[in-house]
């Protein structure tokens, strides 16, 4: 699976404090740790916390590239924090995100093609997440074909199925796992699938418990990547074995520590 | 998920010590222990090591059926030690279990009627286990046909897909998740489905993780029982959360401990 590691972000304490008093260290700390716990990707997200955060997402991408090639999503809803993000990614930059309105699409997919970037596409609209698999993959088709129009690599795009917090929304959990196995027959080849992992259980007691067992039931449904954070080892824990048992890594009686090919 | 108690095994050493000396009270602690746990059925297994596996069998299910109702699975290939199990049962007894072929089916469908008995039928025969999902649903529908030619209830049948461990056929790991998922067309209602999990971790070195996250891999993948040990609590905690975020229980702060309809 793609870890795209989700701890940079201005909405976790010691991250907002790195943000306001430009302590580097924090940050490029959280940056090698979740590289080496797996991430492939870093999400940066400046938070709301921040005065100015065009220089706020300036100094963090500076920050981070100072201490790795991962390429980081550039996550905002702001255009031009985002673009300030992505003019400074050294490695093929993720935008993170669009949803499936007009404005937004014809907004950053042109970004997308500008930066060469991948985009995540929420499969929600301004009228809000839809309740079921059939409306998220109405959505999920419009943003492909936005991506194709463009002439754009198809393994390029995520789309993102939005978990809701299983204490509000517990109906939608199976909804959006059958949405990213439909997702995979919108095309051929077909898009990548993501997830905002921890938003699932936003609010819930046992908010480990419950990332881990739905991130093993994504990616039973066939999710190829996820916003989650790479220290938790019993997910990370989770994930290698899953990825045996769906027989994507070859086994090996020490698989958790890493085995040679 | 129907839970299968799959401790009274004379393969674990301490049931095989029990049978030989006759000591009821670990049985019963076992069988108590497992109910108390969860477990809504419990197998009944005397192992390789007694010597008289017919009074060894019947003595088990004297000696359970005298702390518990709950159901019973006879667990044996032997027709007679089968028999004079599900002779003793007082609540409706599983048979487990018959394979695909036809001197098992010709023997075993008409034990099922003559004493109201579920059968758990293996996608297996005497050519070994099938490679891939196809050939599995081959040998379940020759079951279910067998088991509806008798003319009964489609809802007592229980097929298990037969998970091999993952050291020795990884490959087919996803092939019994797929199979899950295909029984459930093979008839309208389906026949259940039902898994020997612990099977899968053989030999492995991460056991109870394996078993903990495949049964979140075969739940997604619909399955519906599973002969598994209801004393390990992590296992049960994901059963629970797994069915939580399946939508199939209501979702209460304290799920694990229980909440009130």
């Amino acid at each position: 699976m793609f870890i795209i590691g989700e701890r940079i972000n201005g909405m976790f304490k010691d991250v907002a404090e790195a943000i306001r008093t430009k302590d580097k260290k924090v940050i490029q700390d959280l940056a090698v740790r979740q590289a080496e716990a797996g991430a492939k990707a870093l999400d940066v997200n400046v938070g709301t916390a921040a005065a100015e955060p065009t220089a706020a997402m300036e100094w963090l991408v500076d920050t981070i590239k100072e201490v790795t090639d991962l390429s980081l999503a550039i996550d905002t809803t702001k255009l031009a924090v985002m673009e300030a993000g992505l003019k400074r990614c050294k490695s093929r930059p993720i935008i993170n995100s669009t949803s499936g309105d007009d404005e937004k699409l014809s907004a950053l997919v042109p970004l997308a093609k500008k930066y060469n970037a991948s985009l995540i596409g929420l499969t929600m609209s301004r009228k809000g997440i839809p309740q079921d698999a059939a409306s998220r993959i109405e959505l999920a088709a419009k943003i492909v074909s936005a991506w194709q129009e463009q002439g754009l690599d198809i393994k390029e795009l995520y789309i993102d199925a939005v978990i809701l917090p299983v204490n509000v929304a517990q109906i939608q959990c199976p909804e959006v796992l059958e949405t990213i196995r439909q997702i995979k027959m919108l095309s051929e080849p077909p898009p990548k699938t993501v997830l905002g992992l921890s938003n699932v259980s936003q609010g819930a007691k046992y908010r480990s418990l419950i990332n881990r067992t739905y991130l093993v039931m994504a990616l039973t449904s066939g999710l190829d990547a996820a916003i989650l954070d790479p220290l938790d080892e019993e997910l990370i824990e989770l994930v290698l074995t899953a990825e045996l048992l769906l027989n994507k890594t070859v086994y090996c009686d020490s698989y958790l520590e890493g085995c040679k090919k």
